[in-house]
């Protein structure tokens, strides 16, 4: 795991889960370079067919998986017209897509990206796969969809996605603090960003027949010790007060 | 409202549900003093039969709706050896454990209170009504359930509550953490309480033979700005490290 992972995640995957956990640097490279070691040292341990690297988006067995989510939502809610789903590695979105559209065809499948993380916005604009800026460049509290699409999500985007809106950071937060406080439900920014997608004029004034929208709920790794709105008062805090100089 | 009431709470009777709020101090006097000036304002304006106080926990027919948490909950999950409920007034528990009991005997009723606010342990224990202190003099984060039993409650814990549990400060913390971290449910205190004695020791200890045990879930007003943890943080960094003088 990187080593800024969210507290909360390290401890429900070291401590309720199980799992031995490896640190790396927050970096595309340390994070391919530990995985790559950690597989070699498997196998080397266990035999070559004992270890394997599964990519967490781009693997078609873990996209299909991720569809299971879509069977679960309309076999206990047929009838919707839109499914709202949030985009990082497109993994999630393209389970979701394939299952749906192949039950429902008319069914829209919408897309939910923050405006600085925008893959898949500027890849079906551009009409090829366009990456997002190194994780570390990307300013967004929405963490979990830093990723961009790769060569199994892209085209599953382009052909099955019908649309893809963004959100701002506040729009972010606002949504993710609208569904702890008032659906009681504790959900990570990356999912907050799903709904403040399905909650926004925009989607409306495009789609003005949509009536029935779902929406996934994609993860509650929050830090409870450190919640957005909490992060930027204590930011604000510490702060100079604008046109003050500092006198030492 | 009671004037330090959370603000999400106001928020939510006042944004979301469209009341129109009245705050008063709050200690018992003014809470009860503004509710009958409420009261005769309304009979003024709309006439004698069109206003009236409804107690929160004392009225009978607040008690016995409060009771269709137990219907819908035994009904999804009949073979419930306990139930734990967080008591206040002793509304909640007095409905659950009067439907509970009438269904199936053998049921435990279980009451789980804060250590400082323990009116129904200390009340089952003396075989008859003890208050708890003045609402402002009890210490607790646990804010939901300051009250204490009364006239219409007291009998129905007497004869119908099993056993009442209290849990501390940090027990009653540690769970409400637990359940938002791990269930991902937002809680307010005043329910991870009853969290806190359901996974304890000391309900097994005495009980050994229960197996499937309901918790009831009986509110998630957090203000999300302030979370107990949080709250604690706060005052420690600006406690004054122990053994130092203040110099001025």
């Amino acid at each position: 795991m990187p080593d800024n992972s969210p507290s909360v995640k390290v401890s429900a995957v070291r401590d309720t889960y199980g799992a031995e956990v490896r640190f790396c640097k927050p970096t595309q490279e340390a994070r391919e370079a530990m995985s790559a070691a950690v597989v070699a040292e498997l196998r080397a341990k266990h035999g070559e067919e004992r270890a394997e690297e599964i990519h967490p988006n781009q693997d078609v067995r873990v996209v299909n998986g991720q569809g299971s989510v879509a069977m679960e939502l309309l076999e206990q809610q047929p009838d919707l017209d839109a499914l709202v789903v949030s985009i990082g590695g497109g993994g999630l979105i393209g389970g979701v897509a394939t299952y749906a559209k192949s039950v429902n065809s008319k069914i829209k499948i919408i897309g939910a990206e923050p405006e600085c993380a925008k893959s898949a916005f500027m890849s079906k604009k551009a009409g090829h796969l366009v990456t997002n800026p190194p994780n570390a460049v990307i300013d967004t509290i929405a963490d979990s969809v830093k990723s961009s699409l790769g060569p199994t999500t892209y085209p599953l985007v382009r052909d099955l996605v019908d649309d893809v809106f963004t959100a701002s950071e506040q729009e972010i937060e606002d949504a993710t603090k609208f569904m702890m406080e008032r659906a009681k439900q504790v959900v990570e920014p990356g999912c907050g960003l799903a709904v403040a997608v399905a909650t926004s004029g925009q989607l409306y004034q495009r789609y003005p027949d949509l009536r029935k929208v779902g929406v996934v709920l994609c993860g509650g790794n929050v830090d409870l010790e450190n919640l957005p709105w909490c992060r930027k008062r204590k930011a604000d805090a510490t702060a100079q007060p604008p046109g003050k100089a500092t006198k030492v």
